[in-house]
Protein backbone atom coordinates (compact mmCIF):
# COMPACT_ATOMS: atom_id res chain seq x y z
CA UNK A 1 0.00 0.00 0.00
CA UNK A 2 1.47 3.46 -0.94
CA UNK A 3 1.18 6.62 1.24
CA UNK A 4 -2.33 8.34 1.29
CA UNK A 5 -1.94 11.54 -0.50
CA UNK A 6 -3.94 14.41 1.38
CA UNK A 7 -6.77 13.94 -0.72
CA UNK A 8 -7.22 10.22 0.06
CA UNK A 9 -6.60 10.94 3.93
CA UNK A 10 -8.84 13.51 4.13
CA UNK A 11 -11.81 11.35 2.20
CA UNK A 12 -10.98 8.25 4.81
CA UNK A 13 -11.89 10.85 7.51
CA UNK A 14 -15.03 11.15 6.39
CA UNK A 15 -16.58 7.28 7.25
CA UNK A 16 -18.41 7.72 10.04
CA UNK A 17 -18.72 5.59 13.56
CA UNK A 18 -21.85 4.60 14.24
CA UNK A 19 -21.80 2.81 17.52
CA UNK A 20 -24.21 -0.44 18.29
CA UNK A 21 -25.52 -0.62 14.58
CA UNK A 22 -26.39 -3.57 13.34
CA UNK A 23 -26.51 -4.67 17.11
CA UNK A 24 -25.51 -3.75 20.61
CA UNK A 25 -21.52 -3.41 20.65
CA UNK A 26 -20.88 -3.48 17.15
CA UNK A 27 -19.12 -0.07 15.53
CA UNK A 28 -20.81 0.16 12.24
CA UNK A 29 -18.32 2.37 9.85
CA UNK A 30 -20.85 4.38 7.64
CA UNK A 31 -19.15 5.42 4.28
CA UNK A 32 -22.12 7.48 2.77
CA UNK A 33 -20.50 10.51 4.19
CA UNK A 34 -17.10 10.21 1.69
CA UNK A 35 -19.66 8.48 -1.39
CA UNK A 36 -21.86 11.85 -0.96
CA UNK A 37 -18.56 14.29 -0.93
CA UNK A 38 -17.47 14.11 -5.25
CA UNK A 39 -13.54 14.93 -3.89
CA UNK A 40 -13.57 12.51 -1.70
CA UNK A 41 -15.12 9.45 -3.78
CA UNK A 42 -12.94 10.49 -6.39
CA UNK A 43 -10.00 10.20 -4.57
CA UNK A 44 -11.23 6.85 -3.03
CA UNK A 45 -12.13 5.77 -6.53
CA UNK A 46 -8.14 6.49 -8.06
CA UNK A 47 -6.81 4.77 -4.87
CA UNK A 48 -8.97 1.49 -5.57
CA UNK A 49 -8.28 1.59 -9.30
CA UNK A 50 -4.28 1.52 -8.31
CA UNK A 51 -4.63 -2.16 -7.46
CA UNK A 52 -5.60 -2.89 -11.16
CA UNK A 53 -2.33 -1.08 -12.68
CA UNK A 54 1.22 -2.16 -13.34
CA UNK A 55 4.40 0.08 -11.95
CA UNK A 56 3.92 2.58 -14.87
CA UNK A 57 0.07 3.34 -14.23
CA UNK A 58 -1.20 1.11 -16.68
CA UNK A 59 -4.46 -0.92 -16.38
CA UNK A 60 -3.39 -5.18 -16.10
CA UNK A 61 -6.89 -6.38 -15.59
CA UNK A 62 -9.49 -7.59 -17.80
CA UNK A 63 -12.78 -7.00 -15.85
CA UNK A 64 -13.32 -5.25 -12.31
CA UNK A 65 -15.83 -7.49 -9.76
CA UNK A 66 -17.50 -6.05 -7.04
CA UNK A 67 -19.55 -7.86 -4.45
CA UNK A 68 -23.38 -7.04 -3.64
CA UNK A 69 -24.38 -4.65 -2.61
CA UNK A 70 -21.28 -1.55 -1.42
CA UNK A 71 -18.98 -3.53 -3.65
CA UNK A 72 -21.75 -2.03 -6.76
CA UNK A 73 -21.21 1.59 -5.88
CA UNK A 74 -17.18 1.33 -5.59
CA UNK A 75 -16.61 -1.14 -8.26
CA UNK A 76 -18.38 0.23 -11.15
CA UNK A 77 -16.60 3.23 -11.36
CA UNK A 78 -13.30 1.69 -10.44
CA UNK A 79 -13.82 -0.51 -13.35
CA UNK A 80 -14.82 2.66 -15.81
CA UNK A 81 -11.33 4.24 -14.53
CA UNK A 82 -9.71 1.23 -15.70
CA UNK A 83 -11.08 1.48 -18.80
CA UNK A 84 -12.55 -2.50 -18.14
CA UNK A 85 -16.15 -3.85 -18.01
CA UNK A 86 -17.82 -4.12 -14.43
CA UNK A 87 -19.07 -7.97 -13.58
CA UNK A 88 -21.48 -7.41 -10.89
CA UNK A 89 -21.16 -10.66 -7.81
CA UNK A 90 -24.84 -11.19 -6.36
CA UNK A 91 -26.30 -12.43 -3.78
CA UNK A 92 -28.27 -15.99 -4.58
CA UNK A 93 -30.99 -15.62 -6.98
CA UNK A 94 -30.65 -12.47 -8.67
CA UNK A 95 -28.57 -13.35 -11.75
CA UNK A 96 -30.99 -14.93 -14.29
CA UNK A 97 -28.79 -17.05 -16.16
CA UNK A 98 -26.50 -19.96 -15.81
CA UNK A 99 -24.13 -19.29 -12.83
CA UNK A 100 -21.47 -20.52 -10.71
CA UNK A 101 -22.49 -20.19 -6.73
CA UNK A 102 -20.68 -20.64 -4.18
CA UNK A 103 -22.07 -20.57 -0.19
CA UNK A 104 -19.68 -19.69 2.86
CA UNK A 105 -20.19 -19.61 6.09
CA UNK A 106 -21.73 -16.50 8.58
CA UNK A 107 -21.92 -15.91 12.12
CA UNK A 108 -25.39 -17.40 11.74
CA UNK A 109 -26.37 -19.60 8.76
CA UNK A 110 -24.88 -19.42 5.00
CA UNK A 111 -24.86 -16.96 2.46
CA UNK A 112 -24.30 -17.62 -1.74
CA UNK A 113 -23.30 -15.81 -4.04
CA UNK A 114 -23.23 -16.35 -7.92
CA UNK A 115 -21.48 -15.05 -11.10
CA UNK A 116 -22.68 -15.56 -14.30
CA UNK A 117 -20.87 -18.31 -16.26
CA UNK A 118 -19.83 -16.66 -19.02
CA UNK A 119 -19.14 -13.15 -17.36
CA UNK A 120 -15.28 -13.81 -17.28
CA UNK A 121 -13.03 -15.66 -20.01
CA UNK A 122 -10.75 -18.43 -19.09
CA UNK A 123 -7.63 -16.38 -18.55
CA UNK A 124 -9.11 -13.27 -17.81
CA UNK A 125 -7.36 -11.42 -14.57
CA UNK A 126 -9.52 -9.77 -12.16
CA UNK A 127 -9.67 -6.97 -9.56
CA UNK A 128 -11.98 -7.78 -6.96
CA UNK A 129 -13.30 -4.39 -4.83
CA UNK A 130 -15.46 -4.15 -2.15
CA UNK A 131 -16.09 -1.88 0.75
CA UNK A 132 -15.14 -3.70 3.65
CA UNK A 133 -12.81 -6.59 4.30
CA UNK A 134 -13.69 -8.70 7.63
CA UNK A 135 -13.72 -12.02 8.18
CA UNK A 136 -12.98 -12.84 4.22
CA UNK A 137 -15.58 -14.62 3.64
CA UNK A 138 -17.42 -12.60 0.72
CA UNK A 139 -13.75 -12.27 -0.55
CA UNK A 140 -12.52 -15.57 -0.18
CA UNK A 141 -16.23 -16.88 -1.86
CA UNK A 142 -15.58 -14.16 -4.59
CA UNK A 143 -12.01 -16.05 -5.59
CA UNK A 144 -13.19 -19.01 -5.78
CA UNK A 145 -16.21 -17.74 -8.46
CA UNK A 146 -13.52 -16.53 -10.12
CA UNK A 147 -11.16 -19.58 -10.44
CA UNK A 148 -14.36 -22.24 -11.37
CA UNK A 149 -14.78 -18.89 -14.51
CA UNK A 150 -11.30 -20.26 -15.32
CA UNK A 151 -9.88 -16.77 -14.61
CA UNK A 152 -7.83 -15.01 -12.37
CA UNK A 153 -7.32 -12.90 -9.25
CA UNK A 154 -4.54 -10.28 -10.01
CA UNK A 155 -5.33 -8.25 -6.84
CA UNK A 156 -8.20 -7.09 -4.02
CA UNK A 157 -9.41 -3.81 -3.42
CA UNK A 158 -10.94 -2.38 -0.20
CA UNK A 159 -12.26 0.48 1.34
CA UNK A 160 -11.41 -0.69 4.53
CA UNK A 161 -10.10 -3.15 6.82
CA UNK A 162 -11.24 -4.46 10.14
CA UNK A 163 -7.93 -5.14 11.70
CA UNK A 164 -9.08 -7.34 14.58
CA UNK A 165 -10.55 -9.66 11.91
CA UNK A 166 -8.58 -12.59 10.42
CA UNK A 167 -10.02 -11.00 6.76
CA UNK A 168 -6.30 -11.18 5.04
CA UNK A 169 -5.50 -14.41 5.96
CA UNK A 170 -8.64 -15.14 3.68
CA UNK A 171 -6.98 -13.86 0.98
CA UNK A 172 -4.15 -16.07 0.83
CA UNK A 173 -1.24 -14.65 -1.52
CA UNK A 174 -2.93 -12.27 -3.66
CA UNK A 175 -1.81 -8.92 -2.96
CA UNK A 176 -4.18 -6.80 -0.86
CA UNK A 177 -4.82 -2.75 -0.93
CA UNK A 178 -6.83 -2.04 2.47
CA UNK A 179 -7.17 1.87 2.12
CA UNK A 180 -7.61 2.19 5.74
CA UNK A 181 -7.21 -0.24 9.01
CA UNK A 182 -9.82 -0.06 11.83
CA UNK B 1 -34.84 12.48 -24.98
CA UNK B 2 -32.09 12.70 -27.41
CA UNK B 3 -31.75 10.59 -30.15
CA UNK B 4 -29.05 7.89 -29.10
CA UNK B 5 -26.10 7.96 -30.96
CA UNK B 6 -23.89 4.93 -32.76
CA UNK B 7 -22.09 4.06 -29.18
CA UNK B 8 -25.57 4.16 -27.01
CA UNK B 9 -27.17 2.28 -29.57
CA UNK B 10 -24.80 -0.47 -29.58
CA UNK B 11 -24.82 -0.46 -25.82
CA UNK B 12 -28.57 -0.66 -25.55
CA UNK B 13 -28.48 -3.76 -27.93
CA UNK B 14 -26.07 -5.78 -25.78
CA UNK B 15 -29.29 -5.76 -22.75
CA UNK B 16 -29.94 -9.37 -22.80
CA UNK B 17 -33.75 -11.33 -23.07
CA UNK B 18 -33.82 -13.95 -20.43
CA UNK B 19 -37.75 -15.71 -20.72
CA UNK B 20 -39.16 -16.62 -17.36
CA UNK B 21 -36.79 -15.32 -15.15
CA UNK B 22 -37.47 -15.00 -12.04
CA UNK B 23 -41.00 -16.66 -12.75
CA UNK B 24 -42.87 -18.52 -15.90
CA UNK B 25 -43.96 -15.83 -18.24
CA UNK B 26 -41.82 -13.16 -16.90
CA UNK B 27 -39.11 -11.82 -19.85
CA UNK B 28 -36.24 -10.51 -17.86
CA UNK B 29 -33.71 -7.69 -19.10
CA UNK B 30 -30.62 -8.77 -18.01
CA UNK B 31 -28.24 -5.82 -18.30
CA UNK B 32 -24.79 -7.94 -17.47
CA UNK B 33 -23.86 -8.03 -20.97
CA UNK B 34 -23.75 -4.35 -21.23
CA UNK B 35 -22.06 -3.69 -17.61
CA UNK B 36 -19.31 -6.08 -18.83
CA UNK B 37 -18.12 -3.73 -22.00
CA UNK B 38 -16.42 -0.85 -20.96
CA UNK B 39 -17.48 0.96 -23.93
CA UNK B 40 -20.89 0.20 -23.51
CA UNK B 41 -21.20 0.94 -19.80
CA UNK B 42 -19.24 4.83 -20.53
CA UNK B 43 -21.90 5.47 -23.00
CA UNK B 44 -24.83 4.63 -20.84
CA UNK B 45 -23.30 6.79 -17.81
CA UNK B 46 -23.11 9.60 -20.27
CA UNK B 47 -26.00 9.67 -21.39
CA UNK B 48 -28.00 9.45 -18.31
CA UNK B 49 -25.68 12.32 -16.62
CA UNK B 50 -27.12 14.54 -19.60
CA UNK B 51 -30.44 14.17 -17.44
CA UNK B 52 -28.28 16.05 -15.06
CA UNK B 53 -26.52 19.08 -16.76
CA UNK B 54 -28.34 21.74 -18.76
CA UNK B 55 -28.63 22.47 -22.76
CA UNK B 56 -24.97 24.06 -22.25
CA UNK B 57 -24.16 20.87 -20.96
CA UNK B 58 -23.01 22.28 -16.98
CA UNK B 59 -24.20 20.06 -14.29
CA UNK B 60 -27.18 21.48 -12.42
CA UNK B 61 -28.05 19.11 -9.16
CA UNK B 62 -26.19 18.91 -6.03
CA UNK B 63 -26.18 14.81 -5.55
CA UNK B 64 -27.03 12.18 -7.74
CA UNK B 65 -29.36 9.42 -5.58
CA UNK B 66 -29.00 5.40 -6.58
CA UNK B 67 -31.57 3.04 -5.59
CA UNK B 68 -30.17 0.01 -4.59
CA UNK B 69 -29.06 -2.31 -6.03
CA UNK B 70 -28.80 -1.86 -9.85
CA UNK B 71 -29.09 1.46 -9.33
CA UNK B 72 -26.15 1.91 -7.44
CA UNK B 73 -23.83 0.45 -10.71
CA UNK B 74 -25.37 3.19 -12.30
CA UNK B 75 -25.66 5.87 -9.72
CA UNK B 76 -22.16 6.26 -8.45
CA UNK B 77 -20.50 6.77 -12.30
CA UNK B 78 -23.26 9.41 -12.60
CA UNK B 79 -22.43 11.48 -9.80
CA UNK B 80 -18.65 11.34 -10.85
CA UNK B 81 -19.33 12.44 -14.34
CA UNK B 82 -21.37 15.18 -13.30
CA UNK B 83 -18.91 16.06 -9.95
CA UNK B 84 -21.25 15.63 -7.71
CA UNK B 85 -21.77 13.25 -4.37
CA UNK B 86 -23.81 10.06 -4.02
CA UNK B 87 -26.84 8.87 -1.93
CA UNK B 88 -27.48 5.56 -1.93
CA UNK B 89 -31.31 4.86 -1.28
CA UNK B 90 -31.15 0.91 0.51
CA UNK B 91 -33.79 -1.41 1.61
CA UNK B 92 -35.33 -1.24 5.21
CA UNK B 93 -32.20 -1.90 7.97
CA UNK B 94 -29.39 -0.91 6.44
CA UNK B 95 -28.49 2.40 6.39
CA UNK B 96 -27.00 3.15 10.43
CA UNK B 97 -28.01 6.55 11.27
CA UNK B 98 -31.52 8.15 11.31
CA UNK B 99 -34.05 7.61 8.19
CA UNK B 100 -36.62 8.81 6.19
CA UNK B 101 -38.29 5.41 5.18
CA UNK B 102 -41.17 5.30 3.11
CA UNK B 103 -42.87 2.28 2.06
CA UNK B 104 -44.92 0.86 -1.42
CA UNK B 105 -47.02 -2.04 -2.43
CA UNK B 106 -45.61 -4.85 -4.31
CA UNK B 107 -47.76 -7.00 -6.17
CA UNK B 108 -47.26 -9.26 -2.60
CA UNK B 109 -46.78 -7.51 0.13
CA UNK B 110 -44.99 -4.10 0.48
CA UNK B 111 -41.17 -2.81 0.45
CA UNK B 112 -39.29 0.18 2.32
CA UNK B 113 -36.98 2.35 1.21
CA UNK B 114 -34.80 4.53 3.22
CA UNK B 115 -32.65 7.10 3.16
CA UNK B 116 -30.32 9.01 5.67
CA UNK B 117 -32.34 12.23 7.03
CA UNK B 118 -29.24 14.04 6.63
CA UNK B 119 -28.20 13.12 3.53
CA UNK B 120 -29.80 16.11 1.38
CA UNK B 121 -29.78 19.86 2.66
CA UNK B 122 -33.27 21.97 2.07
CA UNK B 123 -33.08 22.96 -1.38
CA UNK B 124 -30.41 20.62 -2.85
CA UNK B 125 -31.22 19.02 -6.38
CA UNK B 126 -31.40 15.78 -7.14
CA UNK B 127 -31.52 13.15 -10.17
CA UNK B 128 -32.65 10.15 -9.61
CA UNK B 129 -30.65 6.66 -11.38
CA UNK B 130 -31.53 3.33 -11.55
CA UNK B 131 -31.87 0.52 -14.28
CA UNK B 132 -36.12 -0.23 -14.78
CA UNK B 133 -38.72 1.92 -14.65
CA UNK B 134 -41.45 -0.62 -14.17
CA UNK B 135 -44.73 0.46 -12.08
CA UNK B 136 -42.85 3.16 -10.88
CA UNK B 137 -43.19 2.05 -7.01
CA UNK B 138 -39.40 2.78 -6.32
CA UNK B 139 -39.03 5.84 -8.13
CA UNK B 140 -42.14 7.30 -6.40
CA UNK B 141 -41.09 6.15 -2.84
CA UNK B 142 -37.57 7.32 -3.31
CA UNK B 143 -39.28 11.15 -5.13
CA UNK B 144 -40.94 10.72 -1.62
CA UNK B 145 -37.80 10.44 0.45
CA UNK B 146 -36.46 13.38 -1.59
CA UNK B 147 -39.14 15.24 -0.47
CA UNK B 148 -39.03 14.66 3.39
CA UNK B 149 -35.54 15.89 2.84
CA UNK B 150 -36.74 19.22 1.51
CA UNK B 151 -34.85 18.90 -1.40
CA UNK B 152 -36.42 18.65 -4.94
CA UNK B 153 -35.93 16.36 -7.58
CA UNK B 154 -34.51 17.51 -10.57
CA UNK B 155 -34.60 14.89 -13.09
CA UNK B 156 -35.44 11.01 -13.37
CA UNK B 157 -32.87 8.39 -15.38
CA UNK B 158 -33.32 5.29 -16.07
CA UNK B 159 -31.91 2.63 -18.36
CA UNK B 160 -34.63 1.10 -19.96
CA UNK B 161 -38.81 1.81 -19.40
CA UNK B 162 -40.66 -1.21 -19.13
CA UNK B 163 -44.01 0.12 -21.58
CA UNK B 164 -46.38 -1.87 -20.90
CA UNK B 165 -46.63 -0.81 -17.12
CA UNK B 166 -47.59 2.56 -16.18
CA UNK B 167 -44.50 3.34 -14.24
CA UNK B 168 -44.33 7.24 -16.59
CA UNK B 169 -47.95 8.34 -14.53
CA UNK B 170 -46.32 7.28 -11.26
CA UNK B 171 -43.31 9.57 -12.17
CA UNK B 172 -45.90 12.75 -12.72
CA UNK B 173 -44.57 16.08 -13.95
CA UNK B 174 -40.61 15.43 -13.37
CA UNK B 175 -38.94 15.72 -16.64
CA UNK B 176 -38.06 11.64 -17.31
CA UNK B 177 -35.06 10.56 -19.38
CA UNK B 178 -35.62 6.79 -20.80
CA UNK B 179 -32.82 5.60 -22.86
CA UNK B 180 -34.54 2.31 -23.80
CA UNK B 181 -38.14 1.23 -24.17
CA UNK B 182 -39.14 -2.22 -24.30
Amino acid sequence: MSEPGPGLAGALALIADVPDFPEPGILFKDITPLLADHTALTAVIGALAAAGRDDSGRPVVDKVLGMESRGFILGAPVALALGVGFVPVRKAGKLPRETYAVSYALEYGEATLEVHRDALEPGDRVLLVDDVLATGGTAKATMELVEHCGASVHAVAMLMELGFLPGRDAIGDVPLTCLLTV
